[in-house]
């Protein structure tokens, strides 16, 4: 049961070129190309034919043509030539879906609505390039998209499964505030790490020393996608109270959640900063060291499917932390009820 | 549900030795082997001790013994000794299987039914060395059986499939005709493409230029076997009304199909050609090409079956080129209903 | 269905250090390691907060601490930490289960009952390093617990199966005597292969030349584990009747069977011998010997689970050889009717 009538990240857009990708979203296998105009085209990955896969077909002008028996189709999916044959069977279209390319990301709609535009995320941190630095990246994991979510949703994991990288103690040990906006289903986790260290990392690139101040604030917007505020400053010196935190530095950290099937999930991440904006070697660091800390989330998440599939039955004990998470459960299981 | 009282081919010549092969034929495990005699022999490949695989065993003269507890057979199956002891029980007895030698192939029968001698196909391309030169391999697809059917009788594939070798565009615009022999359960596919260009491997080998007539007709004696028969000319020379063809250049393309499993196949295939007559070089090219465009067809076939199971229900679109594979389909599900 | 009130080997003793390792044993995931103390403890690789694999924790103290969120559990599995609070909840504690580490192996009760400290293994020849020198390995066999039973039951495979090092052809002819001892649930089988030729192994490291007298004589001791009492001798020459046997050479040949799954069992195997005691080179050709040995069961086990998985039904046809093995099929059978 997915709830498609959402926005999802269906691809970077340096993944999108006129070789056509075969990408499985919400079950359903998505041929993605784009055409000779530049265009994202994203249509059933099925040829009507005898079912052959059309990502596995080339890319002629405007149209994808099949590469088993030619059957050929433009860019909203509808049949335009037949080999052997002038008329084209009204049968013979396939379905298109709804793209926009925004920042790094192709979105997708996969609902049979009309997609709905005003959804769309927008994501200032990611497209203006003037004051913020982005990287991006993707990985597949082989779990469900629940224990992305419960990943995600509970940052103590960084202490423990991150320690090597961005894992310090006070993520596991700092009390967390969990707010939930029921009618926007946005769950939103508050952890402010007071006069602590400040990481390696942050003090090399910020020129901060010593004791900072280090917040982590989530917003979950279910079931897509989700936003980590990270910021860093000096101790004592919250933003003012017009909003303005010139004084601080800023991490915006991006995932997006796209099931591939029940038992797997795209984790398209991104992380953008305002500071060291056009740095190509901090960019450098940055993919390496996120890479590496997805990997971990990847093989541990990958690890707990493997080991849910011989369990009889689930039995958890939920503690402070799981609040975050066991809020996102909520608004989700809830979207599910409205959407039957 | 496989069509058993057929000729199948089981193996090459060339793969059957002292050392024995394990081979699912029909849903059945067989272990073939040639014993010290030279002989081709094929039994279960289950002993009936333990269930050990007899084609793990070793060939003792011409008997196999079994390379767990030693039980041993003859060539018809009959086990001839059991360890520790004289006395061999009758239950110890393993099935053979009717082989015949014929060219590149062994042929085999799997139905409980004698074997139909009348009915083992003579293909006479493939045997009169004099005047004709054959080679042939073999390749397992992991997909059914009836889309290999499907592929093989349509060639309007090989425009797009094979565009980088034997396709080129006139096979897919040219029309076919279709016709069906029920009584012999042989399904025939014309497709007479005249004025051509002629493709480069013909022009280097025949002496041929510029256009020609390039016929292929197909021959699919359902199940079990296939000949295409294409057929290079000077344009507008038909065969003479006497049936001799002199002035023409013959190439006869063969394909055994022989169910493995529900969901695998085995593709054997031999070309035969009555030109370039025993010219090394001609058949190293001609077996690296064909086996290049079968590695296509495995390819493609591989991911349908993968993509197919996947699917609730099947749909098609079909269209004047699938004639011959929905006719040699209605020719197939009679046997099947006549089998029952 | 496992006999789970009976030990069984967990591990070697050499795999077990601070670095956790998990194996599954009886259907159940275990996470076993040495902590600091250098006890070596065995608990439930499942963290009951999210169920990460316990084993992919580290080991702190002497307490293992979650991968994942940091759950720490001391080696009686008493939870004793959780991230973010100080309360623990009660139903954070994981089983343990009660090890005894002796010579080469660390046996595991895997029963809810509590350990009988009576029916551990005593195996003097792996303990006293005096007078025995002993080897050890570990093999999985991806096939059920049933089928090693039968392979080690029944040494006649040994002139078939491992005719390049062990066996030779007396072994399968050799008639056998069975005994069952079904009060403790033990089957005795022996072959003494008298006035046979010394094998080659045997004649280089005892000095015993031309013909000998050799005696295998197994017991099994269901479920868990199987002694090989191999004996070498001058012919003619049995023990005193004292029991004393000082004029021949003995090989103790040790089985430690333990299910992981129901189609899978591991295969614990040690050599301890009472010549070329503390001779190094023997060792290692031993090792290399039986390692080989054990992988040609290996193989041949996995190729019979893989093929009885295809089969609706098994049928089999036992003879003279199989009268052990059918013995201890009967008394594992009445020990699982007795256990329900």
């Amino acid at each position: 049961m997915f709830l498609r009538d959402h926005w999802y990240v269906a691809a970077l857009t340096s993944e999108l070129t006129t070789k056509p990708i075969s990408r499985q979203l919400l079950g359903e296998h998505v041929a993605m190309y784009r055409n000779v105009s530049g265009q994202v085209v994203a249509i059933a990955d099925h040829c009507p034919h005898r079912g052959y896969p059309l990502s596995l077909g080339t890319v002629v002008g405007d149209n994808l043509v099949c590469g088993y028996h030619g059957f050929t189709f433009d860019c909203t999916g509808t049949c335009v030539a037949v080999p052997g044959q002038e008329r084209i069977p009204s049968r013979a279209d396939v379905r298109s879906y709804p793209l926009v390319e925004q920042g790094a990301w192709v979105w997708i709609w996969m609902g049979k609505s009309a997609p709905d535009m005003d959804a769309l995320p927008k994501l200032k941190w990611f497209t203006e390039t003037n004051n913020w630095s982005a990287v991006a990246g993707v990985a597949k994991i082989d779990a469900q998209f629940e224990y992305l979510v419960d990943n995600l949703l509970d940052l103590s994991h960084e202490t423990f499964l991150h320690n090597g990288s961005i894992g310090t103690p006070e993520v596991a040990t700092t009390p967390i505030e969990v707010e939930t906006d029921e009618e926007n289903n946005v769950v939103r986790v508050y952890r402010h790490m007071n006069s602590v260290d400040c990481p390696p990392f942050y003090s090399r690139t910020t020129g901060l020393e010593g004791k900072i101040d280090r917040w982590q604030d989530i917003e979950y917007f279910a079931p897509g996608f989700y936003m980590l505020h990270a910021r860093i400053a000096p101790v004592g010196q919250p933003p003012l109270p017009d909003g303005s935190d010139d004084h601080a530095f800023h991490m915006k950290i991006f995932y997006g959640l796209t099931p591939a099937t029940e038992t797997q999930v795209y984790d398209f991440w991104a992380l953008s900063r305002d500071f060291c904006v056009g740095d190509g070697e901090i960019d450098e660091f940055l993919i390496k060291m996120q890479t590496n800390v997805v990997q971990e989330d990847v093989d541990a998440l990958n690890i707990l499917q493997i080991r849910a599939a011989g369990i009889p039955e689930v039995t958890e004990v939920s503690v402070k932390i799981d609040k975050g998470g066991l809020a996102a459960r909520r608004v989700l299981q809830s979207m599910v009820e409205a959407a039957n």
